[in-house]
């Protein structure tokens, strides 16, 4: 086997379309099928939701305060009060959205790829299966200009529709997490632009991106 | 400084939206207003271009497959022939879809992070602008089925807009791989179709995901 594909009959991936098999003028149209002037929400965002976000600081700033989970305080519209737990890594802290609710999350950020993860769970902390994947990108390389491109992807784990331990739920709350997989796509841009509006503050002034409180702990 | 914002005059940052300036009942509207049952393809494609896919294939076999630069030549739709240069990393091919045009590219991969990024350019290999930025997720983890979530997304450097070498270019061709950008949702998303293709079938038939021909060299 020296060469592309030699191990798989062509007749057996009858879906895989490349120029040899499939020529441009028969490509063009398949295309342009896939194309369209406006996509429903559900198409875009209803399993998968992604945000970018330009903000005008150095990458190596925002992702070492991306990658200090007390960020989350400042930047998440109502993320609070994270202190440590007994379990290495693990932080207990609350959602102000739903009444009584308790957030578990611990972060898993790799400095040469920038990824900063946050894995996260309503009520327990023995399965964190809200995982928020975040990376930030040197917008020199990839825009040509000073600055960080932030790429952010949750994905809709089955979680979302069920909660898989309501003995966990404080009593007082009715709702749940998934209730607002609709509006992650609106409710994550608001939270992005305050990211870009804290980040870039503190950038554009002088001051520690990352402030002591957020590193320190 | 004890607390979050400390060192920031709220009046300082106004479009900060955060559960103790900005309620509820507040932000419910706001979040309403950027909700919408569609939206057009230059707000979602335009400055950038993510496809999200999911695929049947343990995620480190995928991500080893991805880390081999030469597998491009398999799930791409026409780039092909790389071959190492004397410039350690850098790979030269050609892209079948310019009469003549040569590509430069080479892989910066993280297997921790599982991000592959790929940083391409037409026609010199001194500066590579086109960059490709995938990661690999365990989807175990964030779907709670086995397998991988591929994530790919681009971003508009402003050379996809305006041709930085045209000396470079051959004289038989007369269009850029900008003039692609607008088609690269769906462009790209046949691309992942063949990616998923072709991982799920050597994958379930029980064949190596990176054939010997794309690992050696």
């Amino acid at each position: 086997m020296t060469a592309a594909l030699d191990d798989i009959a062509p007749e057996a991936i009858p879906q895989v379309h490349r120029i040899e098999s499939t020529d441009i003028e028969t490509a063009e149209p398949m295309v342009a099928e896939m194309l369209h002037s406006v996509y429903p929400h559900e198409q875009v965002y209803g399993e998968y939701c992604t945000l970018h976000g330009y903000v005008d600081c150095p990458p190596r700033q925002l992702y070492d305060y991306l990658a200090h989970i007390r960020s989350l305080e400042e930047w998440t519209y109502s993320l609070r009060g994270l202190t440590v737990t007994d379990t290495p890594g693990l932080w207990q802290g609350y959602d102000r959205l739903g009444a009584d609710t308790e957030v578990y999350a611990r972060v898993e950020a790799n400095p040469d790829a920038m990824t900063v993860d946050y894995h996260c769970a309503w009520d327990q902390g023995a399965h964190l299966w809200m995982i928020y994947l975040m990376r930030v990108v040197d917008a020199q390389a990839v825009l040509d200009r000073p600055g960080s491109v932030v790429l952010w992807t949750n994905c809709r784990h089955p979680f979302y529709d069920r909660n898989p331990f309501p003995a966990a739920a404080p009593a007082a709350r009715d709702g749940w997490v998934g209730d607002y997989w609709d509006i992650f796509y609106p409710g994550h841009l608001l939270e992005m632009h305050n990211l870009k509006a804290i980040a870039e503050y503190r950038h554009s002034h002088g001051l520690p991106v990352t402030p002591e409180w957020v590193r320190g702990a």
